[in-house]
């Protein structure tokens, strides 16, 4: 014990690292990533080591209905609701060591610079690992926050499949019963703030050479699947004229939407990353099309307006073929509490770290708590913006760094 | 017997449409169509078929060292060379009733037409069904008329492996052995000519209701294969500038080679029919493209001319990504014989069907014999064009029409 110091002076680099390395283990992939998902036995054995290391400080661990996992440092107050902090455990199928883990593992190393530090809150803190955040195994994902903030419901999550056909009940049952020494709680209990630390999942940190992004949302998304149908023909008898070309038409349908899409600020982002072209063999023209869009932005009337014309620029680039639009998904975006944004803000730079406003372009459980309570987010830098990739990584300074920031608002909420 | 007519009046169009039937027994789909693979056992029954047609009016059938298989009628002059007609009897996994098995069928009512009418030839008239045109088991296809060429070794193509494993020489040697009655006869022998019926598999006799194509050549093809390589990143996150996403570049080159390959005349045949985008995640900045391009033409100059730019227009529109380029296939241009081709003009007008030049688009075996004797090609229209599918058609009264000029143009060139 080191007390007297401020809370953020508590964080220790080298023991933040030491957990990532040691999480790193549970799903370690060849090539230094981490397959760890959701309710499988990695994901299980990585929650139980976050349970013992919450032992360990004699911290009490609680499991919710879907699963979310919560480590609870309590506060002077124990009628107070607490503020909640964490992010997930499961990665995805070729994922990194720091997406998720890194915001569980920055909220737990909080509560130990509290504990060394000697800092007591008025109301509890509690890490949070969230369950099913990337929906790899079972879709959807971000599931344990948006059955906490009552999006989706338990009753159909359960029947989820994965690809194998195991229900998500079964692998649930068999994730709460693996730690029966975590108390059981009901999910959507009063939160009085929610901040998640997270990695960047993109460049611009790293562009920008800032060490702490503030984030001030989350932006938008809307996805499509385009369907064209053309028709199967010879690819040396049949004339252009006489050609039902589907991916003539979807290349047609991509330009234009590439040209509707074009964001000279370079805010808006729109992602063609699925084109699946049938019957794909070299001598014939394709009869069938299926791509996907994912367009994103932070404003919501740049979705409705362009994703609103999505569909007309398709229909009018389709020439001789059909084709069929559907919207999959449509998340509106997220604003964080001013106040909750301007703590982390006023952290950083009174930490002296270098910071700028970043709005957050992948989703994270903080979506779901954003309506629920004054809700933030805190980014660090990953290598070269690389996620959802074995090869994403991070430097133990930055994620020190973030960390810091997380004691510092943590405790400024906490006290509130 | 029905003597003293012309031999084309002794083509039957029902017995043609009822061997045709009878034929597309062996490797039936339930689709309506033929999986008849080279040197399987549906390849094997179809080729006994034939040879006990051919028994049964008494003609000798033979099978050189790649299972070419030769149905002779003989000339009154048994030292001249024979002139060859004929096709193949294999089929694409999900083919048609019609392609290749038409030149094989129709070849072989022309010999039953001349016993009918009791029309004595000069030269022999021989029916060959190459072994393996298609090339959908065992690559490349047209590889028997390619070994009767010499362009192929038997040597090379009997080591070559169907996607099973299965050795070609060991299904060749099946082939051969399910046929003992058979005679052997070495390929490459000297044929005088060589003239091939087959159903268009293009839209055009259809389209200008013309029953003859007078085939003047084939096309020449190049093919290439292309790939883009980039960097996978997160479609939420990182921003256009910071994108090496190999699906825009692809998309790019596919825009800039379809302006290159703009044909006002509509003789060009350009096509991608592969585009195989990777991860193929939807929200993943595409790594990885591979596509093929299938560009053909019957002018020898504007396949060497535009195909010597599409590797500059990849390497210029290939923005933050990396390209390569490879050639896979190279076929020069085939002119037919004029004197072969002004035959096949002569007799469909001589038989008042309607007919139009027509320069193949498709390859066909007849490529490989047009270097070797006079050689030349008959058209008759399939429906829509559809071909390379189960549900390729053609009508009785075409097919028939189609041997009736054939009948024609055999015993002319077998009287030369």
């Amino acid at each position: 014990m080191r007390a007297g110091r401020e809370p953020a002076q508590g964080v220790d680099e080298r023991r933040l690292w030491q957990r990532h390395e040691a999480m790193a283990r549970f799903g370690a992939t060849a090539r230094g990533g981490v397959n760890r998902q959701a309710l499988s036995a990695e994901d299980i054995a990585a929650r139980r080591t976050l349970a013992d290391w919450a032992a360990a400080r004699g911290y009490r661990t609680c499991l919710d209905e879907i699963g979310n996992l919560y480590v609870r440092r309590p506060g002077t107050d124990d009628t107070a609701a607490p503020v909640l902090t964490g992010s997930h455990l499961d990665s995805q199928p070729t994922g990194g060591r720091f997406d998720g883990t890194y915001g569980v593992l920055a909220g737990f190393e909080v509560l130990e610079a509290l504990e060394d530090t000697g800092t007591r809150t008025r109301r509890a803190i509690e890490v949070v690992a969230w369950t099913n955040e990337e929906g790899s195994r079972f879709q959807p994902g971000t599931m344990g926050s948006a059955v906490f903030a009552g999006d989706k419901k338990l009753a159909d999550m359960v029947e989820v499949r994965d690809s194998k056909g195991t229900r998500l009940g079964d692998a649930l049952a068999e994730t709460l019963a693996a730690m029966p020494d975590a108390d059981r709680r009901k999910s959507g209990f009063p939160v009085a703030a929610y901040i998640e630390a997270h990695i960047e999942q993109g460049p611009r940190l790293a562009l920008e050479d800032k060490t702490i992004g503030v984030v001030t949302g989350i932006q938008g998304s809307r996805w499509f699947e385009i369907v064209v149908t053309g028709e199967e023909a010879h690819a040396g008898t049949t004339p252009l004229g006489a050609r039902k070309d589907a991916f003539r038409s979807a290349l047609a349908m991509a330009q234009a939407l590439q040209e509707l899409m074009h964001d000279p600020a370079d805010i808006l982002r729109f992602t063609i990353g699925r084109f699946e072209v049938m019957p794909g063999s070299p001598n014939t023209v394709p009869g069938r099309v299926l791509f996907t869009i994912d367009f994103r932005h932070p404003d919501r009337e740049v979705l409705r307006e362009r994703g609103g014309r999505i569909a007309a620029i398709c229909k009018a680039a389709a020439g001789p073929c059909q084709v069929s639009i559907r919207e999959t998904t449509s998340n509106d975006p997220t604003h964080f509490d001013p106040a909750v944004v301007d703590l982390v803000r006023q952290s950083a730079a009174h930490l002296g770290l270098p910071h700028m406003d970043i709005f957050s372009g992948a989703g994270h459980d903080a979506r779901y708590m954003a309506p629920l309570c004054p809700t933030g987010m805190i980014f660090v830098p990953c290598e070269k913006g690389i996620s959802h990739n074995e090869a994403e990584n991070a430097t133990p300074g930055d994620l020190a760094a973030g960390a810091r920031v997380l004691a510092d608002v943590l405790v400024r909420l906490a006290n509130r």
